[in-house]
């Protein structure tokens, strides 16, 4: 059964009516409302669906739970499924699922399917790891509503019980809680060390001898600090973990906890990794694209033609031809290397890779 | 049971017995084929075969499906597998289930298997996400076989009615249908921009002034309509979104279809994303080459060696050094969020990304 | 149940209350290690743990198998769950399952989980396809303990009989084994065109006209070493499939095994493609380099200065500029082609792609 009209409600009744399963929906306004479904899927008044179904998706908002208080005498002992979401992360101190779970106290709620967008649910889960995270207080009922996500192509994971439904609804509504600090990280390291190149590549020799060298901030100067960013991202993933061991050391255990600070770093090396690589990467583009430029060209010229009127005919120094060409070398190496890391943590190569490779390519 | 002795019987056999089932194959000359299949399984004729087993898989070609018109008495009340593919898309008016359930009423014909290969059965899933559509319109039997191909090692889809059994068996000839509009869309606006590029840096400069530019064509032409067709292409891709949402307002509802031609175009506008991202990509590619060639070292020790010759000291024309660098700067912003878009589309990412996550970082 | 109270232990423990089941831990000493288990689990003594539990998961070291025959009378009947992994590959003559096995004759053993690491176990395999590879000789036990594996979230495959024991332990240990031979591969061609390029142009223009062009080693000959290497290994993925026709075509049957050396080489064309399109990258950023280079620089400011001392104007060589063009342009188009050929390889594009997909795009 599912109680609703929405858009969840319709592609909801539209997945389960492909999946095989018999699907009654119950409307306050069933003849309206019938238009809108597949024509398998029987549309009803509330009561009569409730009636006719064990598994009650309720496709509602929360604001109206309160209306299905009528249906309270033919909702016993049923199990209701709340596929609800919130639009703001902890919105209401009790989640969804527990708030309508103590308005029937009678019925089984099982929180599940809000993971899944309306999209998902029509388009079908072709492409096959999408998953649906299910809790609930009772085992029976979680098992149910697992088997139907099996069937409708879904892969159920089980939360536990219902006092984890309140992080089941925030997930939809989180914005990569991971990536915050590490980008935060990111931009603040790089607005230091921009500040301190432009003061010493631009103002410094304006100062001192009067150039004008301000064409060198667009490119210049960020293409000296993405490596300055990058080194200490790329220390600041390797630096916990020997953190980590050294309390450990110290403690002479562990399985102690280690402090929150540190926890949380260790959790984030990953995505400082990543963008560690990212400003590697960005650096290379940048001095690649050096020589395309315009001031580079006028320098050159200028250059051969101050030493053709001095007819000076060599300028070839050894020194700095060598640490160039070293510079240019270790640099592709390493950026060479910063890839493979790189493509190891895509989640479909990482998963076929069995720990002691990881630790081998780590 | 597994009737026919082709290369996909054959491997079927081998799954199933690694799989821990009991299985017997039906042939017609079971001596000579026995040593094709493994020792576990039971090589025997057809009709002994059948007997034996409750499943059945038919491993046949459609055009030999009448020679099984014998075996009718003993295939009574069994499931029958149709796993054979077409060589031509709609082929045959009816798909190859249907005229195996016409051929044998008495019997539940189940659509299955037929978007495996022979290879991937042989080697094993053990990569994961292989999936198995299915389709019957017998619940149970459709059940039955879902749950053999889980114990294989697949993930059973449900497809619904034996009416989806064309569709399925479409599957495997299908050579990339959502690419085919977008490419073409490509390589005509590549066509048309080239063109206009030739006649104006090529033709043009030639009879205005005699000038042999030819050498122009392989690359700065090539470089010069990349990023034309790049933008047409991204624009083409938020376009149908802002129609979509005024035909929304103009109709007042967004239960109404949209018409056909704007449907299609909505659905494809991932690929003509990548697309854009692809040309964008070969055109700093190619801008970073220009350097590298011999045209532009020849001109800039021409324009050096005239310099020189005419004592002109300082050629530094500080508005096109200004206007390149922002170009270049420009650019590899603009490639590098491209780059981020085209990461989250691969399939292993965006399924890590909940709806906010992925219109956030659209 | 679950004996042992290592870190898998804890884990495994932790991720069983988690998926809903009734959790009993067997120590030696449950008052010290109750504290290490989560509180829904109930820690008591080795022997009464065992009699509550009908799965025994025996987490501790082959080392100590033998101080559990003490509770031989106990677990009479059960099933017990083999984790163990080794140190070594092939360290003991039998599998530690087979080995257990041997010790309690009246228990059926399954091996499984130990594909899976403790880490795996207690964060959750939220991403969800990883496997869990799971055999016995009992086909009984052997689903019981997939369903717990499914259950637990985990993809439970199939290996068949306890004989797969041994592979399936060595399986965490293996280190990339279908790298090795390609890697090996490519260094022995590099190391050969590389001696190769040095001697043709570092030392012999050295010996022939005393010219010092040490410099040119770590990038020049590097970059004309890459795509010497890339073209063999490019060829030598396609040529077995080559070889493999001709033999059967020879012998005229295609059920003819082919022989080892070409059935390991057919195995590796992925490796030794993916390694060829590394090589033909890294040459692209070589020669992307090559412009940024002082060396460079230093070049085309001396032939600038002695054309303009020599008052030369022209210096344009058609031939040489068109040759330039087109081998860039050809190089772009190439490196391109090949990158479509590494991103389908990807494997979660390589799924979503059928046969003939596959077939077009190689």
């Amino acid at each position: 059964g599912v109680l609703g009209s929405g858009d969840f409600a319709r592609s909801l009744a539209v997945r389960l009516v492909c999946s095989g399963f018999k699907v009654v929906v119950g409307s306050r306004n069933p003849k309206r409302k019938a238009s809108l479904f597949p024509a398998a899927a029987e549309v009803t008044f509330q009561a009569e669906a409730v009636k006719k179904a064990d598994v009650i998706f309720v496709a509602i908002f929360r604001e109206h739970y309160s209306t299905l208080c009528d249906l309270a005498d033919v909702l016993v002992g049923k199990i209701l499924v709340d596929v609800s979401n919130n639009t703001e992360i902890n919105h209401h101190k009790e989640s969804n699922a527990e708030y309508l779970a103590s308005l029937f106290p009678a019925c089984t709620v099982v929180k599940g399917f809000n993971v899944v967008s309306a999209w998902t649910l029509q388009s079908g889960a072709r492409d096959g790891n999408k998953q649906v995270l299910i809790c609930s207080n009772n085992q029976e009922a979680k098992r149910t509503v697992a088997e139907i996500a099996q069937v409708m192509g879904f892969t159920p994971v089980d939360m536990g019980c219902m006092s984890s439904a309140c992080e089941i609804e925030n997930i939809p509504l989180r914005l990569l809680p991971a990536w915050k600090i590490p980008i935060f990280l990111a931009l603040g390291l790089f607005l230091c060390f921009f500040t301190y190149n432009v003061i010493r590549q631009v103002i410094h020799p304006y100062i001192r001898e009067q150039k004008n060298k301000l064409y060198k901030i667009p490119i210049e100067v960020v293409n000296t600090t993405l490596p300055c960013v990058s080194y200490v991202m790329l220390s600041l993933v390797y630096l916990p973990g020997v953190l980590a061991a050294c309390s450990q050391l110290y403690y002479g255990t562990k399985y102690r906890r280690f402090p929150d600070w540190l926890d949380q770093w260790l959790q984030h090396r990953k995505q400082i990794g990543l963008l560690s690589f990212f400003c590697a990467a960005l650096h290379a583009v940048y001095s690649l694209c050096l020589p395309m430029r315009r001031s580079h060209r006028y320098l050159l010229i200028e250059t051969a033609v101050k030493q053709a009127v001095e007819k000076k005919m060599t300028i070839w120094v050894e020194e700095e031809v060598w640490r160039m060409e070293i510079y240019i070398s270790v640099g592709i190496i390493a950026l060479g290397l910063l890839s493979l890391l790189a493509i190891t943590s895509l989640p479909s190569i990482a998963n076929s890779l069995n720990w002691r490779e990881f630790s081998f390519i780590q």
